[in-house]
């Protein structure tokens, strides 16, 4: 057997999430009997980051085994015709058996969209949230200084189901953070971190949407991230304007 | 009674085209419907564009009559909130009784997108045609300059079911029509003419993408216009990948 690592593209919209869930269809789901129907063998999807229901992905990255005479431009092309477009094999690689697409990341990066003005737009609405109350790009800047480096994301973070007696932390390193303006009102959140916890990312663009609005103090942001209680913070921003961007490895 | 003129933008796919059309969901069906629950009045709307199933609009143009107390930013406001963001009215206007949507536009520009790469995008998917084998560029040029000019387009249109007797031109002049390469195998057509005849532009696409991959010449583009035969010429490229972009008025 080898390992084999894809980079997988995808709109969420069609998808409750990535992660396999009996009688839902997933992403997981869908892209492990298309690789088995290919493969003719049984197939253990490991992923970068388990995106929630309706989040996007441009740079998800899967690893899984396979035979070793696997043919890794047959299996992308006939992948890409039975999930294509909704589902996308962007790349295919032969990897080190001990490398693995969840533990062997070093960082991942996602990409929120807002849509900031009074009117929608169609084209844009799938893969954006159309804020109309003005945002003010300073105040969300300021707003965002406060993630940069390690914390304890509590009040941003769904408490994951553990089993009991099992410690989970939910302590983070937010490597970078920042917004830029593309102009017509579409701005873009840029967030790189080690890890990220369950709706980490929309809780994060949630509160600052709020700060942005003048609803919140950008100054207030530090006390919420420092109280890790999920209800002092704000509620998530909606998922179709999520993108896992890309996975960073060493 | 005033006249008013909206700028309209709307996604193609979940419509079977702008006209009117009973039993069906067309773009004209919904706005008028809309329009008409807000203005509590009949509307009949006029078009710059008929744009076909599928085919998207970013400023499509639209006129119609309403009481001269209409409240143009309460209209918008209504309109966006009853069918955005799948239809959005971008601007909105009082303009002069002689004004019409149709018979006042000089010329009309139509934006055509290829992604022309092995690998299809889940992102762009809805707004493109993927072309998978590799188009030349400058065939795709040289194939485009016969275009230009006053011609009988019949070898690209659909003819109308016309009442008998009546005289019916495919005669158009297309003012400019060029290729733009966006990178990353986004190809970028925009036409621009006086009018344009039914599936003019995807039949122009759909012998242009023939003559970038090879598989007709560009020297035989001027024969295929001459010939006025539609037989001779390609299947339209498909609708998904067609925006009516602008209206122009002099």
């Amino acid at each position: 057997m080898v390992r084999v690592r894809l980079v997988v593209s995808y709109l969420g919209s069609g998808f409750s999430g990535f992660a396999l869930n009996p009688g839902v269809r997933t992403v997981a789901g869908v892209l492990t009997e298309a690789l088995e129907r290919v493969l003719r063998h049984p197939v253990r999807l490991t992923c970068a980051g388990r995106t929630d229901a309706g989040v996007h992905a441009w740079g998800q990255v899967v690893t899984f085994d396979a035979r070793s005479d696997v043919e890794l431009e047959t299996v992308q092309r006939a992948v890409n015709h039975l999930l294509g477009p909704a589902v996308v094999v962007r790349g295919a690689a032969i990897v080190g058996a001990g490398f693995d697409a969840r533990h062997s990341a070093v960082a991942r990066r996602y990409r929120y969209t807002i849509l900031n003005r009074p009117v929608p737009d169609p084209f844009l609405a799938a893969t954006s949230w159309h804020v109309v109350e003005p945002l003010d790009l300073a105040s969300l800047r300021l707003g965002t200084d406060p993630f940069l480096g390690e914390h304890d994301f509590a009040a941003f973070c769904r408490k994951p189901k553990v089993s009991e007696g099992v410690a989970f932390s939910m302590t983070r390193r937010v490597l970078e953070a920042r917004w830029l303006d593309l102009g017509d009102g579409v701005l873009r959140f840029d967030i790189e971190a080690t890890a990220f916890c369950q709706q980490m990312v929309r809780s994060i663009v949630g509160l600052l949407v709020e700060v942005g609005r003048g609803k919140r103090r950008a100054g207030d942001v530090r006390g919420i991230i420092a109280g890790r209680d999920r209800a002092r913070s704000a509620p998530p921003a909606p998922p179709q304007g999520l993108v896992l961007w890309e996975v960073v490895y060493g």
